[in-house]
């Protein structure tokens, strides 16, 4: 796939501050916002709530649907460059935004291939890198048939449209077939299905590719998910250099596959025997990359906007041995507010993320503590000494 | 002098997300937002332009005179804390507000006492703490009598308003007195003279003060000024530990002499000999202290937040063996919009740090580098790669 077709020169000058448009207004978009604003950035958001984490710090939010290509049109008109913090946006209605003469990053293209798990894999596959066997599915008879040739259990999924488990379903048996199809919406949905593919760790690495397809690759991390929702981040992971030599290596590959420009999180899965293969590729910042705000000399989200700027990259080294990152999610539905901030705080060395969001639920993600170390188990520690005080709503 | 008398537990729950108002909307508050966002602040700016640094990211700016007191009500009351950026907000307008009940950190007495130097300087004496000899003078034959007492040369200054030099004149003689009594307006404004202190370096520290009277203390820094505006910040200074230990006493006692809570800038002299002064103290988050921001486990920033919400202060430890600032000032009068920035972003390890102002002129702040290093000329080294590609308007 080639660079973005109007990829304007890196030198290009920008109106000053340099406005930069969101589309989406989570914490990822605040944490972006956050990142841009020392660079001389304005951000815009563009979210269906004014009340949007990232709204909250945006001066000119708009509230639209980011779906709607005469509102994406609007933001593009009071941006220099767009960039997005979900891959579900409507692919078309950024080619159009593209075909218009705006700057989007990542581009249309890449969007449409990640976006779509199959294509992605595909992809990923065409470019000769290691991934799961998958196949479409079109009726259970076609999960029937893939089963006998990749073997039980398989994991259906929703080809768009999923994340943090949400549109996967583990079928450990035949048995399981019926409800997993009607779980996943088989009869209106396209869906597809991976071999359950025997890991013994998940890693995950960021990828900043620039504009120019020059890229910096942030350490390996082990990332620990609980219910299918990133919990725990380990940098770096405690593999050998070999490994991480490899997982390095498939992880810029596969950015450069689809194309991407800005930060990717590109998650692997690793098996006892060391045999390495990617999971899936998210075109945009990405929860694996938060500990790099405090232990990287230039984070994720800087290294994102610039390079949708065009503007080189910083440097992904970290700036301690150790980082640990451990989300802050809610457990049940309660208002967004805190408890135990106080007590958190306390704890030396910890750094609390607090996302603003006004209410919280179950596995909800409100926030996230780094800490570093000079060793794995130290930053650990002190990340868990903070986050085991915070919680929303009851304790 | 007392806390706060209205001091509400540090374990007080706010809003969610909790209302922080600033009053001023510079470089000082645009950096105080960007700490106090991932804590789940909202910032909102009370300024009288609605394109200043900080009102760009806050979401809810409040466009008005900060001396008005019915304009700072407004504020106050769409806020759960007020806290400040500068120092020359009315303080009688402040008190009202406290008597309103509205919690304001710093304080309006502590504000009070600072924002006058004669005041200040009478407060620090009065505690024990060395500072150079002044006198308030009420006419140029005062001055000649100080003179008689401390000697030519003497630094002749209003007691109010002034920063970066405005405000001061250095009296080499008694031929230059008609000159800087009339420049200073002597004949309208409040003035005082000082003894030329001989120095040999500037020194600063950070402190941030909680509203418990617990404080944390930042490292020692020498600065290095040019036309009176601070250009130069090296982390930690190059001193003997001996006159290190004094001078974060002298920054420790100084703050609390006069009951502040926030970051506060304690700027010193130190001389030849190794004998220290206090030059200055400012009731705010300091130049000085920019380095914090990737150099200190918790910012400065980041701490005068937590302060002034009555949360546990973090950390001013270190996270690398020296860090250097550098101001990008203007230079000439010119847009806003760098030059330079994107060489300026090769330099590996320069950290830029633009404001977003739309107007540059000469010695404006428009931006700052920091850079770490394992040693201060490594730092220095960085930083000053970056630094020179950036200018504005003219190069």
């Amino acid at each position: 796939m080639q660079t973005h077709p109007t990829d304007p020169s890196p030198a290009q000058t920008y109106h000053y501050p340099v406005r930069l448009g969101i589309i989406g207004g989570g914490q990822l978009a605040r944490m972006l916002a956050l990142a841009a604003l020392p660079l001389g950035c304005e951000v815009i958001v563009l979210e269906n709530s004014p009340l949007s984490p990232a709204a909250r710090l945006a001066p000119a939010a708009l509230v639209g649907d980011w779906n709607d290509p005469a509102t994406l049109l609007k933001l593009a008109e009071r941006c220099d460059v767009i960039t997005l913090e979900n891959e579900f946006v409507n692919a078309a209605a950024l080619a159009a935004l593209e075909q218009a003469g705006h700057p989007v990053y990542p581009g249309a293209a890449c969007l449409a291939v990640t976006q779509d798990k199959l294509t992605q894999k595909q992809t990923l596959q065409n470019a000769g890198l290691a991934v799961p066997r998958f196949r479409a599915v079109r009726s259970p008879a076609e999960v029937q048939a893939a089963a006998a040739d990749f073997g039980w259990p398989l994991v259906l999924k929703t080809r768009r449209n999923g994340y943090d488990g949400k549109g996967n379903f583990t079928l450990r048996s035949a048995a399981d077939l019926p409800a997993g199809w009607a779980a996943l919406g088989g009869d209106r949905l396209e869906l597809m299905v991976e071999e359950f593919w025997p890991f013994t760790r998940e890693l995950a690495v960021i990828v900043t590719r620039a504009r120019t397809g020059e890229a910096v690759l942030y350490p390996v991390v082990e990332t620990i998910q609980q219910n299918h929702v990133c919990h725990v981040v380990k940098a770096p992971a405690e593999i050998p250099p070999e490994v991480a030599a490899r997982a390095t290596e498939l992880a810029g590959r596969a950015v450069a596959a689809v194309g991407g420009v800005g930060s990717f999180g590109v998650e692997m899965f690793l098996s006892a025997a060391g045999a390495l293969v990617i999971n899936e590729l998210a075109p945009r910042v990405h929860n694996s990359g938060h500990y790099t705000i405090e232990a990287c000399v230039c984070s994720q989200f800087e290294n994102h906007v610039r390079a949708v700027l065009g503007w080189p990259l910083g440097s992904p080294t970290m700036v301690a041995p150790a980082a640990v990152m451990l989300n802050l999610l809610g457990t049940v539905a309660a208002p967004g507010q805190p408890v135990g901030l106080v007590p958190a705080l306390q704890q030396t060395g910890a750094h609390v993320h607090l996302y603003g969001k006004l209410t919280s639920g179950p596995g909800r993600k409100m926030g996230h503590v780094t800490a570093l170390g000079g060793t794995l188990a130290s930053a650990l520690a002190t990340a868990q000494r903070a986050a085991r005080e915070i919680s929303f709503g009851a304790k």
